[in-house]
C-alpha cells in the first residue's frame, strides 16, 4: 500500500489513520476493504455516520437516479425539488407521526455547523448568552460550539483564546449512583450568587458518544425537561450522533417522551455519509432574519436525495427501529459477558449504552487500544471513546446483518482475550 | 410550483429563495432551469462554489464511475485511494509548478471550517491570540470566523456574545485613492500602545466577494506579505470564493507572486459543488498534535474524486486559465459600458473585480436590486454584494460558453435599462 | 435632615442609604451618631473595613503625627519613608512569626484591584488563562474580578459583556451535609474532557462574606490546598474581608495551617477606614516585570501610617487575636439563641461564622429585612448578605467594648421579636 | 538610605522607584524632599494627582478640622455630611456655573474604577457591548477599561485572556496632519460590514497623558461629539488626568464647548492625593438600579472633606484657571526653547500640550530617559511617556510658584543639554 504521499503531505492533525494505517477501497454495509484486499467488520462506521451502512444500495440507487439526469446538485438556499423530496419525507414520515412541530434550518452541513446554529438561535431567542452543557459533552470544535464541549485536547489548542458562554454540569451518573446531578443545576438556577448566568438553553446529548457512551437516565431526562420549562431554558437536545435510529428510535429523546425546543442533527441524516444537517426548531423559536446565519453549502440536493430515501425506506414503520432495538439487546449480552470476563482478569469493566450505540468501560485509554489494536489485527474496525479513550465502543451500522455482528463480537471477545491474556 | 412545504416548514433565515421563488429542478454549465420549465443563465454559480458549471460531465464523470462500485464514501481521516488520488493530483498539478510546498489539513468540508482551523492553527503557531482581517471581509459566521467578519447581520445575530480575536484594518482603497491604508496598520503594529494586540495572523481576501467584488492592487498585497514577514506574522489568503481559477490563476494570490503561509480553499474546490475544504500551510507550520481539530466529514471521498477530477482536467496547462482571463476581459468591458450608461443616469457606478469576480458598484442596494430583480424576470440569475448590496456582481461559471455569457450580460444591459429608466 | 441634595445628585446605584436613611456625622469605636444627634451600635462597621473601630484613637493618632509635619501623602509607587515602616511591621509582626514568606504588591488601593493583580499574577505565572472560584464567592465587580464573583446583580449589569475567565466550583456545603464538595472539583481535575479547563488558580474565602457568611471546614480548606499542590495549581486566599483578625487570627487561613500563594488584603488593612489593599505572593511568583500593572494610588503614605500603626498597636502578641475569639463566642452563643427562637416560631433559622464574622440565616431575605430594619429604628446598624440577603451578619468592631457588644446583640434579639411575633 | 527591605519585600512590578532611587520623606507644594534631606523640584505631581501641590495647606486644614473631632472616616455609601458638603460645592462652584446638570456616582475610589462604572453605564443604557477609544488611550488596567487602553506593556500581561469589547480607532494627528482621523469612524459607522460593532459610547482624553501628551484639536472633539449624537452614541470623557484643572479649565472639555454625556474624574479631585473617584453622568442615563455596582472604598470621607476644600478655594471665581493658563503659556515657550535647541542637535524634536499638561517629544525613549535621568541628578523630578516613553512631560503642580517653575525649567533645559551635547 502507497502511502508515502499519504504521509507527506497530509497533516499531523490526523489521527484516524493511525489506528488503523491501511489504505481503504471498498466497503459495502458492515464491511471495509483495504486496497490490499483485506476485509474488516466495521463496528465504528464513520463515527455514527453510517447507521444504514457503507453503500446502502436503496439509498445509493435514489443517488445514482438524481445523477442519471442533470439534476441540480449544489443549490445554495434556493428552493428545489430535491429539497422539498426531503422536507416532505421528514414531515410525513418522522414528525407528523411522532406529533412533532419543528421548522426546519439546515445550516452548514457538519454537525459543529448545526450546534453553532442552535446554541446561537437560543441566544437570539432568549437574549441571554450562557448556554448550559454537561461533562464529557462534545458538541463540535469551531469556536462556537467548543464552549459547550468538553475536551481539553480542543480547548487547550485554541491558541489562547478562552471559550465564551457555555457552563457545564454534570452529567447523569458523574457524582455517582447516590446523586442526581440535577439537584445541582437546579440549586444553582435558584440561586442569586451561585455563579450560574441564567442560560438560554440547555445542550444535552441523550447518549454522549465521544464522552464515553454514557446514557443518562429517562427520568433524568424527563427531570432535565422539567427544569427547563420551570425556569424558561430552551431544551436543546444534540442528537447529531444519537439520533437517525442508533439507540432504536428515530430520535433518542424519544425513549424519554421529552420534546426539545430544539434538536440538532448530522452524521447519519444523509443516509449515505454525505456531510449533511439540520437544526429543528419550535416554530415560534423561529426568530431568524432572513439570512443571518449563512453558509455555502446549506443545499447540497444529493444530500436531501438520499437523506429522504432513508427516511423513505426505514422509517414509514417501525420495524427498523425494532430491529436496532434487538440488535441492540444482542450486543449489549456480549458486551456484558465480554465485561466479565474482563473484570475476572482483575480489570474492572462494565457495559453500557441503548440501542446499538454501546460501550464496554475497560478503565483506562491504555487498556481498551490494546483490545481495539488487537481487534484491528484481527479484522474488526473499532475504536474507544471517553475522557481517556477508557470505553470500546460499537457504532456497527444499524443495518449489520446477524452473521457479521456475531462475527464482530466474537473478534471482539478473541481479541480481548489475546490482548489481556 | 408547489412551494408551501418549503415556505411552511424552512426557517425564516433562507434568503436566496426570496430573490429567486422558483422551485429550481435541473441544472447544466451556465443554465438552470426551474420545475416549469423555464430556464435561466447563471452569473450566481452557486456563490462562485461551481466555476466549472453545474453538472460538469468530466468531473461528474468521475463521480459516477466511483460509484460504479462499492467505493469508500465516507471515510472519516482514514487513508483512502481516493484522498490519495486527490493529493497526487494537487502536488503534481497545482502546487509543484508553482513551486509551492504546502501540506494540507482537512477540517469540516465548509469554507467556515476551514478558516477556523486556519486561525486556530497561526494562533497555535504564534502563541498569540489576535488575527488582523479587513474591512468588508466575509470569513464564516461560525465564532472564531465571525471575529474576521465584517458585516453586522452576522455580528449582531449572536444572541450578545462578541467575538473574541479579530482586529480590522482598512482594506486597499477604503481611506480613498489617495491613502495606502497598510501605512495605519504598519504605524499600529510598530506602536507599542496602539492598541492593536501584535497578531498570530493577518488574514485576506485577494477579492473580497461578499464585500462588494474589491479586489486589492497587486503592490498592496505584495506590501502585506513584506508587513507580514517583517513583524513575524502568518500571512493567511482565505481563497475560497477568489480561489480554484475564479480571478485566471488558481490561486489568486499568483497575480501578486506572494506565497502566503498559509490557504483556505472550499467552494469550487470540489468541482461539482459538493461541501469540500482545505487548510494549506507551510510545512514548518504544521503544529497539530493527532486529532486536536476534527470533523466528521473530513474525508468525504466523493469530493475527493470530483477535487481531483477538476484539477486533472483542467490544470495540467494554461489553457484553463487563459479562457478566463478572456471572458474576464469581455466581462470587464461590457460592465465599464453598463456603468457607464448607468453613470449618464444621475447614477454614479463603476466596474471592478478580477478576472471572472467582476461587479458594477451602483451605489445603492436599492438601485442593485432593482436591477437584478429585472434581470430574474428577463432570465438572468444574478445577485448583489457589498455591505449595502450595492454591486451587481457576475460570479458565473468559468466554463460558461461565449454564447451563454453573452446573453447573460445582454440580459444584464437590458435590465439595467428597463431598471433604471 | 438636609437629604434633597443627596437624593437628587447621587446615582441611583447607591444602596446602603437607603436602608439607613439617615445622615451620619460621628462615629467612635462601635458607635455611629447621625445629624440628629442620635446614636447606634455598629454592627457594619464599613462592611468589616473598621475591625478597629471608628476613628480608633491610637490609629488615627498616628496619622495626625503624620499629618503635623509636611510628609508626602501621594507617593505613587516611590519608595516613601511611610511605605518602609509599614513593610518592617508587615514583615516583622505578621509574616515572620508566623514562618510566612511572601513578597507584597500594591496595586491600586481597592479590594477588586487587589483581585485582578492576584489573579492576573496567577495566570502570567502559570500561563492559563482558567481561575476557579466559588458558588456565593464574592470578590467584585470590576470585569476580571467579576468573572470570580457569583452575583447575579453585577454579572447581568455588564451591559452583555461576558465575563471571561472563571469557573465556578460548589464552596464546601453546597452541596448538602453529605458530600464533600471538593470530590466533584478533584475529578473534573482529572477529567480530560469535563469542561473544566486547567486552572492557574483557585481564588477562595474561608469564610463567605457577602455570601451568607459561610464558613468553610478547616478540613475542607486544608484538602483544598493539598489538590491545588497536587496540580500545580497555585491557592488564593481572598483575605478581604475575612483577613486582619475578624477569625480571630490576623489571617483566616491560619486557622486550617494552610499557606496560601497569593493572598489579598483589603478593607481593615488601613486600621482606620482609608483605601488600601496588597497583594502577597510567594517571592517565587513575582513574575511580574516593571509597570507592568499600576495604579495611580498605590502608594498612598496615610494608609501605609495607619496600616503600621494598626499592625504595630494589635498584633506583637495574641492578646487581640485572643480577645477577638473570646467575643466570638459570645456572639455566637447569643446568635444561637436568636436562632432558637426564630426556629420556634416556625422560621428555621440557624447560626453560622468564624470569629467576629458571625451570622443568623433565618431563610429569607424579606424575614431578615423585618429584623434589620426593626434594629435600626431601635438603635443598631446591621446588614444581611447571602444571595437572598437571608443572613442577618454581624461585623461590628473587633474593638467593641463588652458593653456595646450586649447593647447591640440586645437590639437585636428584641428587633428579631418584635418583627416575627 | 535604607532601601534594603524596600527593594526586597517590594514585588518587581514597583516602577517610579527604579526612576527615583531615593526614599522621599518630606513634600511641599512642588518641591519633594528626600531622606537625605535633598529636595528636587516636582514636575511629576503624582502623575497629575497633586494639581494643588504636595501638603496645601488651605486643603490639609480641611482634612485636619474634619479630623480634629471623631466625624466619620469610612462610610460606605451612607449620606453623610462630609459627601453633601462635597456634592454641594460641585454643583454650586462646578456644575451650575458651566450650566451642566449631570449626577454623579462614586464607584471605587480609582480611575480605573471610575471607567469601569462608565463604561458598563453606557452599555447598559444602549444596550450594546461596544466601546470604542483611541489609540494611545490609557484608560485603567482593571480587566474592564484595559479593553480601551492601547498599551501592550498592560494588554500582554494578562495571562493570555483577551479583553473583550474595545475598538480601536486613530486619535487626532494619528494619520498625519491631512488627515481628519474621525472621517474614518464616521465610515466605519455607516458602514453595514466594516467590522465596527456600533458602540455604546465612546471614550476619550481631549489630552493623552500617558500617550504621550497629545492635545486632540477642539474642531476634531466638537466634530467627534456631533458624530455621537448623530449616531446615538454616548460620548465619555475621561477627564482623570487632564480635568481638575490641569489644562486651564476645570474640566478639559469646556475648551471645545462640548458637552459629554458620562465624565470620569479622579487623581487630582481629592485635591490632597487621597484617592478617589467620581463619574458624572446625564440624569437620563442613571440606569443603575440599586446596588448593581459596588466596592468598599466609595464613601471615604476624608477625601469627599478635601475635595469640597479644593473646589472650595480654588473655583469660586477663574482667577485659578487663568493662573493655569498664564503658567502653560510660560511652559510651552519655554518646552518650544528646548525643543529647537534639541533639534539643532539633529534630534528632531516638539512641544506640544494644552495648559500645564505639557511635553516635548524627542523621538525615542532612550534620549528622553537620558535627559530625565540628568535632570534629577541635577534635582528635578520628572517622567516621560508616550508609547516608547519619547515624550518628556511637565504635569507640575498648578500652584508651583514662579520661582519654582522657572527652577525646572531651568534645570530642564540644561540636563537637556548635558545629555545631549
Amino acid at each position: 500500500m502507497q502511502t508515502q504521499i499519504l504521509e507527506r503531505m497530509e497533516s499531523d492533525v490526523r489521527t484516524y489513520s493511525r489506528s488503523f494505517p491501511v489504505v481503504f477501497t471498498k466497503a459495502k454495509n458492515a464491511r471495509l476493504t483495504d486496497e490490499e484486499g483485506r476485509e474488516y467488520i466495521d463496528f465504528l462506521a464513520g463515527a455514527g455516520t453510517l447507521n444504514y451502512g457503507h453503500n446502502n444500495p436503496k439509498i445509493k440507487q435514489a443517488l445514482l437516479d438524481y445523477l442519471a439526469e442533470d439534476n441540480i446538485i449544489h443549490g445554495l438556499d434556493f428552493f428545489t425539488a430535491a429539497k422539498r423530496r426531503y422536507l416532505q419525507a421528514l414531515d410525513e414520515i418522522i414528525l407528523k407521526p411522532r406529533g412533532l412541530d419543528y421548522k426546519v434550518q439546515f445550516p452548514g452541513p457538519t454537525g459543529t455547523n448545526a450546534v453553532e446554529a442552535a446554541i446561537r438561535l437560543a441566544r437570539n431567542a432568549k437574549q441571554r448568552h450562557n448556554i448550559v452543557t454537561f461533562t464529557n459533552g462534545f458538541h463540535g470544535v469551531t469556536m462556537g460550539a467548543l464552549a459547550t464541549t468538553g475536551n481539553r485536547k480542543f480547548r487547550e489548542a485554541t491558541g489562547g483564546v478562552p471559550t465564551v458562554g457555555g457552563s457545564f454540569m454534570p452529567y447523569d451518573g458523574y457524582l455517582g449512583d447516590g446523586t442526581d446531578t440535577l439537584d445541582y443545576f437546579e440549586k444553582l438556577l435558584s440561586d442569586k450568587s451561585g455563579g450560574l448566568d441564567v442560560p438560554a438553553g440547555v445542550i444535552v446529548e441523550t447518549v454522549q458518544g465521544e464522552g464515553g457512551i454514557n446514557a443518562c437516565g429517562l427520568d433524568w431526562l424527563k427531570r432535565l425537561e422539567q427544569i427547563c420549562r420551570a425556569h424558561d431554558i430552551l431544551l436543546i437536545v444534540d442528537d447529531i450522533q444519537a439520533g437517525c435510529g442508533r439507540t432504536g428510535k428515530f430520535f433518542s429523546f424519544e425513549h424519554a417522551d421529552v420534546v426539545p425546543d430544539i434538536v440538532t442533527n448530522s452524521k447519519s441524516l444523509s443516509g449515505l455519509g454525505l456531510p449533511f444537517s439540520q437544526v429543528l426548531m419550535r416554530p415560534e423559536l423561529d426568530v431568524w432574519k432572513p439570512g443571518q446565519y449563512n453558509g455555502t453549502f446549506r443545499g447540497f440536493a444529493l444530500a436531501f436525495t438520499t437523506a429522504a430515501a432513508a427516511i423513505e425506506n426505514y422509517w414509514t414503520d417501525d420495524s427498523f427501529a425494532k430491529e436496532v432495538q434487538r440488535k441492540g439487546e444482542v450486543v449489549s449480552e456480549r458486551f456484558a459477558k465480554i465485561a466479565a470476563w474482563i473484570s475476572e482478569q482483575g480489570i474492572e469493566a462494565s457495559e453500557r449504552g441503548r440501542g446499538l450505540m454501546r460501550g464496554i468501560d475497560v478503565g483506562s485509554g491504555e487498556i481498551a487500544d490494546k483490545i481495539t489494536h488487537q481487534a484491528f489485527e484481527n479484522g474488526l474496525v473499532i475504536e474507544t471513546s471517553g475522557q481517556d479513550g477508557e470505553v470500546v465502543k460499537c457504532l456497527c451500522p444499524l443495518t449489520i446483518s446477524d452473521e457479521d455482528l456475531q462475527k464482530g463480537l466474537d473478534i471482539l471477545e478473541q481479541s480481548a482475550k489475546q490482548a489481556l491474556s
